[in-house]
């Protein structure tokens, strides 16, 4: 048995605890916390698990093997640190970290000391995106043209970050884990209008062929729309997260370019609609297959799905498409690994 | 009665033919075409009505009050001029032409001739944009905050301009005609996946306060989508053109800023998930009225509802996107009428 | 070529005139109405076109072949027995006739002549029906186990028949068409909120195994819905008349009884949840098929799919369902062809 | 404090044991079970609430008020009637007993005590529901002229019950709730494709005015439907409890009656497509009303809304169902309260 502590007992964590609980390879020694009442909470929710205020006490306690991190993001940095340098792996709430540098030292740390650190972006072990990952990289939706995500709703306005720091890191994990292909600019837009952060965002990755990837954000939407258009030059998917039984539907749609002789300067189109496949998505928890992910990772010294590269490509993009906005919506570089 | 004549008998064509003869303030006197077998199928459909295919002695019979132009974009230029210049009023297919730069001639003429030159911007007088103008002018959806249209199809390929310039007329016409605000600079992003022509765009309008814009435009999509969101700091729209019976919502939600002494640094949202409100959108011809305004603006010299200066515009916005687009997306200023 | 005429050019007529036209192995010869305007309206439409105002004429006119009734029901066993008596094939818009009694002379008399009589339920050659129709018979659906309808809307009321007799002949013909199961009995209830005719309707079909077929009709429904549930003992079907891209669904989603030795008492029952296909539908206009059927048939004297057979049940259903709601919706035996 | 009992803590009772302790006016006491497993549960999900084996011990304990009952339903009988002559206010889960001649002895054993008896017909206090029942009473709606209910699921098929007896206690308590109008015959038809009991049917009530009901029941459907239309002659209603937001559709939709001197004969119809209405639902659990109604019921010694009435009437419905089904579909009488 992998012994393991969740850090952090606040919106996430709970669920952490429960899916640690049930996983078999999984032994929850302590959840530790700095909030009296919410160690309070995990007492009666979980009155058999052990509790502490201490949380460098809990990191640096030798028998533990792992650490599950779910603290606000501006603490991800020193906490992962803390534990890598006292040798454990770490399981991090996505965002990975508060800037692409604290990302990167996070990763080389955890290469130097051989150690699994993995972001927890839950989205990447949802059935849905694990059906759209295996289509794409079964070569059914041939060669990719373009990624449109749009993620917007009235949403839970936030203080400290923007909208695209809450909700880029689930669909650019997901760009990241379903294509295989590296953005090389970001471009962005985005408004306030009330406070300082931006509450509405657009942001496009440009990518050195002709694959494009754009991405509407925004709290202040009259409906909610988590929808995801995938185009193949063979089949086009949509992936809508809000709709309970038809989540994923690849269409059998297409053109193909007619030469005609007759018409040399012309290019002809043929369109092609054809049927459309919802293939059935199982039912079963993303955050389960996470933690199986982490201690198979941690076993078998093996990279897990949601790795560390994914988390600090997601960081990366999300800083050049701040910068992209103060520059009022100039292409920035990005070097992703 | 004015007396009219329709030039360009092709796709357009016999929509403007059959709603001009039902106009009773308009005479259409002749059909013209330089097509024969175009013209075949006029007298075909319309045996009584008289056609030619002299264009330009068409356009310069003295008898004629006014010539409707809906032939290919790049003929409208000399033939709007030509009319003009005979002292034709004009109602021209969008886009206006093919360049800003010919606009603005064409405005200045008919306006040193004192003759009307209208766009038919279609849209404009559908009656789920004329709602949705009504709500927005009565102060009902308050300021507003953003616009964002998606209109996307598997849909006919062009070969002489990209998808921005098929599906840009029709967004863009609809956004300044339902808003008072003029965009100062343009950004866009586009790819090409055959041919040299975008098949794909995003393009953003910024403007000088906290207001977006922003369309997305495809005709690589596997579905149809024809959406509009239109953000107000009272209620939002949203404009589903694809919807047959609920076309136009118009939901009172929104959010306030709660002022909290005792956290003073941070500030409180508070959300509002209101009532739901589906005017009846009246099913009725647009293109009949765009011909009473047709009429209607000649006989009291006044300006029409889709008037040069829109047409203009459009155009002025178009091409700073297709410089956005060459420029990878950089920001192009636009000076609007 | 087939000599045919069409009499009657109402609502129905003039579609029934353009796709004759269009029939390269029908001629139209002429067409007939009792009233001059209608005629008038034809010779503006069809100036090539014939019009007679003499039916009778018309339908002994030895040079012509077949003939197309489309005039008001309670005509139609007139026409039809003159025509057939005349030695001609005869189409006729359904509902057949006013009564089954006489369906059945004509379904007789047209036997005994050797001429084709068909009744236009158009319906039946649409392509989703025809996918539909594919699918069960080539036992992808297994065994079926239910047919529900629902035929609502806010409707055109009508004096002279109630809305079953609207609206049943599109249901009904389409469940003979796609089963080859006979019903035994029939029950029907429905009220009228205004005049004598029911305006909402439902009507049960019982057979002598345990499929069901169910109907709910309405001219007083808030919403407009088309949707037929064919369940199959392998798969299920939804047609969604309404649906501009999706009309056919088909769920590979069943149950089936695991038995179990312990609970001997009990059946435990296994839900399968499966993928959904949507295939394809072809965009054709059916009365274009209806009129290669009726020429076909003519041709190689040979059953049209939308044969007398179906137009008679159809008819038998229809009073028995009057039956049934007059005497409170008691059953009523039906002995179909 | 009013002190009550939970009695059977299967799949509802935890949500009455959460609510009942959730409730200020409610002290749970006890809860009893003859299953030690689901104690067991009980203790670790509420380790401070007292459990108990022995029912009938809780029941006639002197210190209890009130007893919660939801065990199976053949128990209800004997359970509610223990607790009535013991002197204990009751609330017991729908449907309220086997047979219309238990619920009528625990009515009147109720009334000659003075205790209240009320069923859980939870949707009662549904939000969604409140609002259709005060949009009726209000007059907004006019003369109601039919109700429509199609609850279908590919669902749990039971063994001990048919599928009226399972899912029509939520569509009849609904209709009875928001309508004071009584049926006067029941007639249904239904089928069985696995075991005894019927898997799908459909249910019509008729009343001596021209108001008519209709329910669609399935087990066995492809697609969840639970979508109830209501007519009235100035509005209609449509109440979709899948819809995620609009739950309720207020459609000022209608249609009025021309009379025209003309054609004395025919009626004339005006149809008229309104505005739809969708007033916000508030999201509250109807649980916890259920449980404010009991208390307050108790305190006040007042009718609850679910009161055991429309528990008998509902009752009443599903027995003349069951006979109208083993009769052919027979219209069967009712004598409803």
């Amino acid at each position: 048995m992998i012994r393991v502590a969740v850090v952090g007992f606040g919106y996430w964590g709970p669920n952490l605890v429960r899916n640690a609980i049930a996983n078999d390879d999984l032994e929850l020694v302590v959840v530790a916390d700095i909030d009296k009442d919410k160690l309070s909470r995990c007492n009666r929710l979980y009155p058999s698990v052990p509790t502490s205020i201490d949380i460098e006490e809990v990191i640096t306690e030798k028998s533990i093997d792992a650490i599950i991190i779910a603290t606000p993001v501006h603490t991800h940095f020193n906490l992962c640190k803390l534990s890598l340098e006292a040798g454990k792996h770490v399981l991090v709430e996505k965002p990975f970290a508060s800037s692409s540098i604290e990302c990167l030292e996070l990763v080389t740390l955890a290469e130097a000391k051989n150690l699994t650190i993995m972001v927890d972006h839950t989205f990447l072990y949802s059935p849905a995106v694990q059906v759209i990952k295996e289509k794409i990289q079964s070569g059914e939706i041939g060669k990719l043209t373009y990624f449109d995500s749009t993620r917007i709703n009235l949403g839970l306005f936030q203080n400290d970050v923007n909208v695209i720091w809450d909700l880029a890191p689930h669909d650019l994990s997901i760009l990241f884990a379903i294509t295989q292909k590296i953005p090389c600019r970001v471009l962005a837009n985005g408004k306030s209008h009330e406070g300082e952060q931006e509450n509405i965002a657009y942001m496009t990755l440009q990518y050195d062929d002709d694959f494009i990837a754009h991405f509407h954000f925004s709290w202040i939407s009259p409906v909610k729309v988590r929808r995801t258009f995938i185009g193949g030059n063979q089949k086009m998917i949509v992936y809508d997260d809000v709709e309970p039984t038809e989540k994923v539907k690849i269409y059998d749609s297409n053109y193909k370019v007619l030469e005609s002789k007759e018409q040399q300067k012309e290019k002809l189109y043929e369109y092609r609609i054809g049927d459309i496949h919802v293939p059935k998505i199982r039912n079963s928890e993303p955050l389960a297959a996470v933690m199986r992910d982490f201690s198979h990772s941690i076993r078998n010294r093996s990279e897990p799905v949601s790795n560390s590269k994914i988390g600090l490509n997601v960081i990366k993009v999300i800083e050049a498409a701040q910068v992209s906005i103060e520059l009022g919506g100039a292409a920035v570089e990005v070097d992703l690994l």
